[in-house]
């Protein structure tokens, strides 16, 4: 699939006004949106370092899979997401490869990108996202 | 401690050259260095995307961090790395913050790198590591 960058890191978070401040005192980044994806049950906070995005994910709802993910292993690194060219053709060369795919194809994620993710039974246990520019 | 971008992303594997396999066939990513850190007691593979590389860590002991990581979490994302201009500036500008040090001074990383962690416990737990080209 030939990723172009590194588009964002999902990190899952239960407390988003708590480590935004975080991330703005002790890493010096800067917050530049906040957003809620409601299909996703999230509500995302945003950050730029170089080529990548550092988003936030704090859940919405006890029933979301950020709040799951929370409950089983606790705060911390939820994804990463490649930046591709295709969405769809990543997918297509993921599941001839013999990956499961958790989407079949894309769908809108935050920020107006379209994204899907890899099943994480298929990536070593690294719940994998990748994403385009619509 | 403003970083200018992911250095790295590390990635907790049981077996290396299965996951090279997957990297390089499936995400079209291309191993370009295989690093033994000895104190560290891993096996490291690295992969460039864009600015930031991905570090596969293999456990080369039973009592090594990435065995112990994997023993109690399973496979998957381990830590991320920030590239900063001073990693004893950093160190001093978290520490200040009231941030939990692991290394309390830089310390020799996988290529040659400066590096140091910051405690998980007051990072929401997302081992962060900093890192500068010496």
């Amino acid at each position: 699939m030939k990723p172009t960058h590194i588009e964002h890191i999902g990190i899952a978070v239960e407390n988003l006004d708590e480590q935004i401040k975080y991330y703005e005192e002790v890493l010096g980044l800067k917050c530049y949106n906040i957003e809620e994806v409601t299909d996703q049950k999230v509500r995302t906070a945003f950050f730029m370092v170089g080529q990548t995005k550092i988003e936030l994910l704090e859940s919405t709802s006890p029933e979301g899979t950020i709040a799951k993910f929370i409950e089983k292993k606790g705060q911390g690194i939820h994804h990463i997401a490649y930046a591709v060219e295709s969405v769809q053709q990543a997918l297509d060369d993921a599941a001839a490869a013999g990956v499961q795919l958790i989407d079949k194809a894309p769908r809108k994620g935050a920020e107006g990108l379209n994204i899907a993710f890899l099943h994480p039974k298929s990536t070593f246990g690294v719940l994998t996202e990748v994403c385009e520019k619509p």
